[in-house]
């Protein structure tokens, strides 16, 4: 990892500490007035100074005793399974302490389906987290090699470092060669659930050419990708031969990868949908595994114009009939969202997801507020992204400048992570999240109380915010100033707040005549 | 200016056209498919390869002539006296151009108080905007040096940079010395009405020693800044003597410079705000060279514990006072507003500010909807911006990333307006202003065409747009490539979307068997 990122975490104000009997790791910020802000951690073992990485070798098997424990005691195998049995497994007690809720509580919202524990019994490197909208908003970054660009340690580093900023989940969205490759590494080394879209690889299985692609190739591709500890996978399944027309009209077409694939090959063999007809027997394969469904929208818009037109929700309500065939087969379920969306009609995305899908976790691709801004669309949706965050969306899918461009280099990454980080947050927040706001208030604390290292310390991002401050004023004295780079001593505010509250006001009026009224110098 | 930004604006594909009587100014961008799409402009002379920029002479002064005339007809002075008197001003008739609605509609709205034409007598160099809700979402860029760094050549070529990329308004914020200069400087070449907070300037005059100001050295500072021709100045009457213990209890008390200097001098005094008292008299110096008042909110919040709290609520009550009292003196005015503000309570703020002043235009300043990620708080302040206008703010300051932590770059100015002209046209879309969503559509149009260099064209920054591009496919040919750098030939959604428009179905599934099914290859 780049020393950069190292430093955030390892400095001598960063710790990792570890909650609990399930020892569950959390990110410690040592401030310099004694107290400590206790942050959620996605970053997993690389931060902890004590642990040597070795990519061959892959991260600790942490949950594989917990697996066998439920094998042993004959409990069923998904977590919604078990949740419905009134089981609370080693996951739902170790997100229930990220979050700082009981276990019957995870419990209860996983039975019910409006949360999900991906969590592949393949997968035990991973640490459990959960997505629901009762819990803090998740976000996810897309990694991925793909024909034009880019190699596996690539991919692997950019995962490490997507999950040192923030991610929640990654998606290896690899359509290249190697793809099986690229994700054993990537699977292997992610402390985070991983998801992906197995049909990219399935067509890949098959020259490119969709209309060759069929239940069989694709029910393979989806065992081998179960095997190996996928946790949750795109299925475009929505998309129905009668839904391909009715995106003739549209601006901007289908621009979901896999909706195109799916509506070439409907049209090709003028057949309802292979995904669509083998729903059922694709629940008993991720069952066997605890895969999580995330199910894709092959039809969302791509532009402002096509925004809540009729083939999208035309497909939301056939996704809204598999998430009740999913839950018969006690497999979790997840509903993948917009896409280009104008502010007004975010909310009606929402409104129509919960009551189509019964309150299945709700995960979207930003939405855009704006098709005008290619190299800034990190910024279009995040904006669309924060307000759907607050009107209940439990996962969000990053963006990265690149988006429309390019595929995202490092910087890209960690620019897309952190801006969804915002926007999650801020959902946080609007949504009254118990803990959130104790984040915002450290740091305004310390804004207000002049402790520059901790403030810097408590952001999202502290090189970039010290680096910044220290472009304008560099010196050392500068950090236990009390004024900053903006207003510069004799404007700032703050100084003058301070006096406010320090003193009564009649006393005040004389001291100020007594020291001159000089109330800026140190 | 750099070639960089130049170039953006006179390239081949790019011209400066003039609309009606009055050469209203447009960009004009020349598609590659015949057509054109026309945009707003704020950048002035500086992009029309005719026009030889001379800094020491200034721009032309086109208002003079309309000034004089309105003089000799013994008109009012100011644009809502006129506005009054149904009399249509010719900057009411260039705005209507620009706007794309009839003179008599601009007329009503500056009437009513719903808008403002801020055009000082003395800025004739200045092309006339309006700011109101029912009108495009307008953008500020605040500039001006510090005592701490920045030069005034500095500080002009960012007010020119800054309009270039679609700033509508500047404010001048200097505090140190040489204001006078550097105002004088800025005014004459300054294509946008510019903005000024005299409380600077008179907290300079008594050296920095809040208690030696009184109302003469304000106004003595006031009436110079009116001769030299700003158009709006932040007048901070609304921080009562009684308002101040409100903030006392704050989690980062007055972060406003000017409020935290009126809380200062009250409390030194204990009297009443010199600003407050002589609040009418104020008026009577604005109407006579139409100095519009941006009434300041001087308790806005500086973090998020302390949104919409006593303080800031009982500072608007005044500011709605003030509001009444500066219409009868055919005053225009509009209003600041925070801050930082959680996505939930936003709306709440421009509900209120409508009812207590009566419909003013609402201005403000992001506001932030989290208060950790110092760095990023251009962004966490646009999606605070896209929603307050989407609620009906008619002009948003921007905020650049070095927010908080130091004084704005070229670079920083330039993200801090791109970020907020995504927001201005978001509220646009999302208010379903009848012009906004053209530009989507084409730049929607030119994508699912794969038309690049349309779609970097209309991009609000080309160059990005373009070089994020290039980094991953710099051939030209792939400028024409029917695919993108991100899914690579093999899995570009758009292309099959093509196929499945140009097609019938039962033909198409014929030809995707006879191509041997492969619908990817150029």
């Amino acid at each position: 990892m780049p020393a950069k990122g190292v430093c955030a975490m390892t400095s001598a104000r960063f710790s990792k500490v570890y909650q609990g009997e399930l020892r569950v790791p959390m990110r410690e910020v040592r401030l310099s007035n004694g107290s400590s802000v206790t942050l959620y951690d996605t970053s997993g073992p690389y931060t902890d100074p004590a642990y040597e990485p070795d990519p061959r070798r892959g991260l600790p098997r942490r949950r594989e005793e917990w697996v066998r424990e439920r094998a042993r005691a004959g409990h069923p195998v998904t977590q919604v399974g078990c949740a419905r049995r009134g089981l609370v497994t080693r996951e739902m007690e170790f997100v229930a302490v990220r979050e700082g809720v009981t276990p019957e509580f995870v419990r209860q919202e996983v039975a019910a389906g409006r949360a999900i524990i991906p969590a592949n019994v393949n997968h035990p490197e991973s640490e459990p987290m959960i997505i629901g909208r009762e819990f803090l908003v998740k976000i996810n970054a897309n990694i991925g090699n793909s024909a034009v660009t880019s190699s596996i340690e690539e991919e692997v580093e950019k995962m490490t470092w997507a999950t040192r900023w923030g991610a929640d989940t990654i998606m290896d969205l690899s359509t290249g060669a190697d793809i099986h490759e690229t994700r054993e590494w990537i699977l292997r080394n992610s402390p985070v659930p991983v998801g992906t879209v197995p049909i990219y690889q399935a067509l890949e299985k098959v020259k490119g050419r969709p209309e060759l692609l069929s239940w069989e190739v694709y029910r393979d591709t989806l065992i081998e990708q179960c095997e190996q500890g996928v946790d949750y996978v795109t299925v475009h399944a929505g998309v129905r031969l009668a839904h391909v027309p009715l995106t003739a009209g549209r601006k901007t077409g289908i621009v979901s990868r896999g909706g195109s694939i799916m509506a070439a090959w409907c049209l090709a063999h003028h057949r309802e949908s292979f995904l669509y007809e083998n729903f059922a027997e694709m629940c008993e394969i991720l069952a066997r595994y605890d895969v999580s469904y995330s199910l894709g929208d092959g039809l969302r818009p791509g532009s402002i114009a096509d925004a809540n037109d009729e083939a999208q929700f035309a497909e939301l309500r056939t996704l809204g009939e598999l998430t009740a065939i999913a839950r018969e087969h006690d497999v979790q379920v997840m509903i993948e969202g917009p896409g280009h969306v104008p502010m007004h009609k975010i909310k009606e995305n929402v409104d129509l997801q919960r009551e189509l899908c019964d309150d299945a976790p709700f995960y979207t691709l930003g939405p855009l507020v704006t098709d005008i801004a290619p190299g800034y669309d990190h910024i279009t949706s995040g904006i669309g992204a924060a307000m759907i965050g607050w009107y209940g969306t439990a996962m969000l899918c990053y963006v990265t400048p690149k988006e429309h461009l390019g595929l995202p280099d490092k910087d890209d990454v960690k620019t897309g992570v952190i801006t969804y980080k915002i926007a999650a947050h801020a959902a946080d927040l609007a949504k009254g999240h118990p803990r959130a706001q104790a984040w915002d208030d450290a740091l305004s604390d310390a804004r207000f109380e002049f402790r520059w290292e901790d403030q810097f310390d408590l952001s999202l991002d502290p090189e970039t915010a010290r680096s910044f401050h220290d472009e304008t004023l560099p010196a050392a004295p500068a950090k236990t100033a009390h004024f900053c780079s903006m207003c510069g001593p004799k404007f700032c505010s703050m100084r003058i707040s301070h006096e406010i509250r320090d003193a009564g006001y009649a006393e005040k009026a004389a001291e100020f005549r007594r020291l001159g009224g000089t109330i800026y110098v140190e």
